[in-house]
């Protein structure tokens, strides 16, 4: 059942998306097309230049969504890009259709939609991903198949439940519908069963469930996640070191977010949004080395903004004699922009993990996240200079790769 | 005429301060005799916890300074300090009083004063310099003096002067009065032939005249330098690292400053801001690996702030397939108060070079820089974190200091 | 029972405070003080060149607090002041001691303290307080006494409550301790009854609940209010009117406001925050002439700042053809120095208010409030501009005073 | 030769605009053509609900321009407008292509082109244009034609220079080719002697020169101008006023503005830019009422924004007490955007004045402008709510039209 750990990059590189019609992934899947049409340079691709991953033209897309526009369409309705990038690319957009989501309105309250698969136990949807999966793999043709989670942000199960502490109580779990299994767990469970690596960009739980880290070990597939470090998380992780390494004390730190996309949406149901300011809260302390006592973190709905979203943080410093300061950031960013590439690379470098018979949580890739996995309940490193050096050092490792034990 | 090179941290070490009323020099000398009294924390201080260097309460003062006021008086007027603060200190603060400095409004034209030597030639003020330090370290019973620039900043002179091309000829030039000779190479001078080492922390030129620096070689001092990066320069080293590190491409970047103390006022003069922002604006394009041809910096003197600068920056991003971002920081920082803890812990770790028998320009102290003195012409590193991994590595560092060779 | 409406200024103008121990009261209290040296000038003062009206120095102060501290002390745990001017006024602020207040955990839990009157019945307090009120003119020999409420938020009662309904329901409401009637509006009552102007500074239901305002026309007496417009509001209600005059659309504003004074952790108690997000969302739709769909008003808690609030505005604006702009602003204020001296021109209005004879909701004092009263149910005017003019006519506005109607 | 007044609403009415190449011209005539095609609202267009000024859709457009490109192509260079929409109303821009235009790059060092019509002496030139002018009303069977100033900044002239004294003195001038008589002013010139209502939306001299101002009284044309206020100087003339209705010490006033285009570029001779910040600066001291010494307008030529223009202002603030605030504003504007519907309302508002009689300087529509032209040496009103007061009140003012002496 496990894909052969090969000897170079693969040819043709799946990526399984959960969420494919959602602004990330329509961005990313347009973004492989266009860099295959030479109309756009390498910004936002940090490993643009590294020779020894897939190259992003072997990927190919497929993947589950609650909506069944096509995904030209649903490019043009996030409107992400520019019209005319979406008409450069629309005969091959339009030729993807999102294969009906495994989705539950009781996890995720904000986004729902009519390519939906509702039935059946979760070990029968498990099946159901499976088969998807399967058939992707064969039907394309594909070496290797990478699933990535960009669905919108569930609630938080309870960590603690039972049904979650082994793969055997998760079995059982799946067979009797337990409440603590969500969607996004079921996916992940899925794709490890079939040997795939998983990648999880969102606050969700889901191979980080200890169950699924356990299986994923034992399985011997390569995992990593959780929630991608885009905006305003990627410039605490800069500046909170910078602030350590002048010894300028962190009174307070406020951080504010507007975007009106259908993340944003998502985040309006305070159980979403719990998940969000958890991944988004963490960081802070470990960086600086003591707790922060007001670290305000606010996430807000607001349309007008669309996928432009803002980041606005002020942090009160006390330097030398106790003197105060302030310095204030604010990110006009944009959500998805910044995330496709990320994906992208996230795609190749599970494919090479898999490739090297890496397995288990990846922590080398902690570059790209803001709850990074780490093994053995290790406090991840959140240092974006630091965290960018690990990731290097592992690429440019040489030698071959580790023996996979069944 | 040389300090030998001891085997433990000196006991008693002076820092001889070019420009000792000044906001920066009052608010280090107050800064020790707080941290004495206990009255304050590390803040600050990115080396507090480091017990192989010198302890702050061993520091003793003195130096050079264009008004005669003793330095409570000068801490009053530059208001950096709160009242209280400056009340708690005063006894000491008041037996302070600058030495005449030697000055020329020819260099600096926005900054005089009244307790200036202008008579004699370039030679004799050396001399004068000379005899202060001699009698600054036999009075005060101290092991190692370093001498530390924190003068307004003069106009830029030629580089290419034949005059700063050797110790010779820079040697003739004192003797004849070359205009090439500024007086902050004369207080260079004057450190490196008592054999104390020397620290920059002004965009002036001053021992990395090559001249100087040659002579520093010859004569075994270790010096440091130049311009402290405190505010928006330190921010900006700590940026674009990481937007490099997301491949994010810097399309502009608008830097503006408010300042409104003394350096300010100085910074009126446009042959004084050339200095400035000729070190201001050079490490940008090597951090990011690329020419950023719209990269204005300004410094504007904006009275209402005094010492409490704002540095507004605004960049322009590039990311994925061609789509704009904005990143806006705004810096509402006090100059004196993030600089002076800096020449503190300068003072210490030139006592330290010049105990482990280092010599000439200390590429491991760029942490402190924005524009670090390299050797040979190398470009110098600009990114915060290298920096100070370099910096940590020095200090970690053990074994038998090097031989100093005369 | 009514004082006369006399024929000149006021000689000794009495200003009864609830929460004279507060940030507010204090600042405005030292504020006389320091006019009176001629240590400060009109800055903050819209009214300082106003010969018509009662001098700052003819103004008597006294009051409530939850804090017995006397006001000197007060003064310097709010940290508004510097502690030189506080000292230079602490013979007359030490002198001063709130009475105990009449206050209740149930409608303002964030603020206790130990100089609280909790015993007796609402008719009890309320008596207790027009005894205070009767004490304080006599013992001070005052001319008017001008009641203004600077107690920390309240939460809202139901204005529907029958007991608010008329003047009679809440005399019997009083009697049987109806919970509708909160302390705010109890102090209301009492002054009303001892024919005191009453000016509620805060968002709190005081004399706007409608049995009062219908008391205040029965009983002839001048109120005004309601919530101190400083900060953010202020800004709003500038900058709503340009907008609409350009016909620049506002498609969505968000508003945060990061305090750390009492009235930010009274803020925590969400039902006083509902009263005074309340107050604060009003006035854009009415300004504009059109809806806002994403107003958002955030307030944080957020200790770093202390009584330097900053408030963070960004406002989303669609110009001609559709084309979008943005407009952003930081107010780095300081909440009681913005609002101390507006509450001594309210004071000084209402004298004359008083003076002039008129009755019930001051309408031409809307320049100072975030909610404007008005009279039978008009919608006020908001815009500064406008608001500002018709305080001017009024006090311009000559000819006999009105007679009064007992 | 002059147009006579009529009784109602011109029915074609003509725009003749200096310029007619430009971001803004360009923004006008497709926003005309949208307008018509019912594609757009009334957003940015303050006075789209008066029935009484000429409707939109009877505007017609000609115009100079250095440069022969369609307006069409012109209006894709600017990249103001959306391809979409420039697409939408192509048939129409396409068609209309700019007179040669008498430039000088003595004048506008930045701006030049290949169209453009250097030969002759100025009278010949204002001939010209004169003829131009006639051509255009008669072609195309106009009622009324205005013309409007758009061109890029000029350097500023003289005011003291002979020439300009009075007609007589700039008739001789024109004839022999003073230098004081720059290219805006020969097109003032050539407008007001056709009898041609001008309006100036540039900080170029034009009518203001004391010559023409005193042509315009004489011929009885109405002239309107100078430098439409759209962005930072709006906001200003909003700030000031509430800031001295608070009595809010302005202590100092920090202005940058980023913009990259055409004008932008032009704005990098310091002879333009020097025209451009007298403009900008003199509003603010009126406004308060008192001197700010630190008053700094900075405007930089940055290229990544294109027409896409920052301002970002700080203002120091001294409130009760002497205490210190900050208030900051960024607004993220669009040149064009902000300024083309202000030109349609001028355009329309001419046509009335003509219609009206009206004549000289037409201090009513100082709405619309940073420098409002005043007749006999009077201040300006700044402040925009007073200005918009003006104007309204003008607006509807009924009776019959002044009789036009000749």
């Amino acid at each position: 059942m496990h894909e052969p750990a090969g000897d170079g990059p693969a040819r043709r590189l799946g990526a399984a998306v959960v969420g494919l019609g959602g602004a990330v992934a329509t961005t990313a899947v347009a973004g492989v097309e266009l860099l295959r049409l030479g109309s756009c340079g390498p910004e936002g691709l940090p490993l643009a230049a590294r020779g020894d991953l897939v190259p992003y033209d072997a990927l190919v897309f497929g993947g589950w969504d609650v909506s069944a526009d096509d995904l030209a369409k649903a490019a043009h309705l996030h409107g992400v890009l520019d019209p005319a990038q979406i008409e450069a690319v629309a005969p091959r957009m339009q030729q993807l259709r999102p294969w009906p989501a495994v989705a539950d309105p009781a996890y995720c309250r904000g986004v729902t939609g009519a390519n939906v698969t509702t039935a059946g136990t979760p070990r029968e949807r498990a099946e159901r991903i499976r088969a998807d999966l399967r058939g992707f793999r064969t039907e394309q043709g594909l070496d290797t198949v990478v699933v990535v989670n960009l669905a919108s942000t569930e609630r938080r199960p309870d960590p603690a439940a039972p049904a979650l502490a082994s793969p055997e109580a998760f079995e059982e779990a799946l067979d009797r519908g337990d409440e603590a299994v969500t969607p996004a767990m079921v996916y992940a469970y899925a794709a490890l069963r079939e040997g795939m690596p998983y990648v999880n960009f969102t606050p969700s739980v889901g191979a980080d469930a200890p169950a699924l880290t356990e299986l994923a070990e034992r399985l011997g597939v390569p995992v990593a996640g959780k929630d991608g470090k885009t905006g305003q998380t990627l410039l605490k992780t800069v500046l909170a070191p910078a602030l350590r390494s002048r010894a300028l004390r962190v009174e307070g730190w406020y951080s504010t977010n507007l975007l009106g996309n259908r993340d944003g949406r998502a985040l309006e149901d305070p159980d979403s949004l719990a998940s969000k300011t958890a991944t988004k809260g963490a960081a802070l302390d470990a960086l600086l080395g003591y707790p922060v006592e007001d670290h305000l973190v606010r996430i807000e709905y607001y349309r007008p903004r669309g996928d432009r979203k803002e980041a606005w943080d002020n942090v009160d410093l006390v330097g030398f004699l106790g003197h105060r300061m302030q310095l204030k950031i604010d990110f006009l960013c944009r959500d998805s922009v910044l995330a496709a590439p990320l994906v992208l690379e996230l795609v190749r470098l599970l494919a090479e993990a898999r490739r090297r018979g890496e397995r288990g949580p990846q922590e080398q890739f902690g570059f790209f996240f803001k709850a990074p996995a780490t093994r053995d309940g290790r406090v991840p490193e959140h240092a974006l200079h630091r965290q960018e050096r690990r990731l290097l050092e592992w690429l440019d490792r040489t030698g071959a790769p580790e023996v996979v034990r069944p």
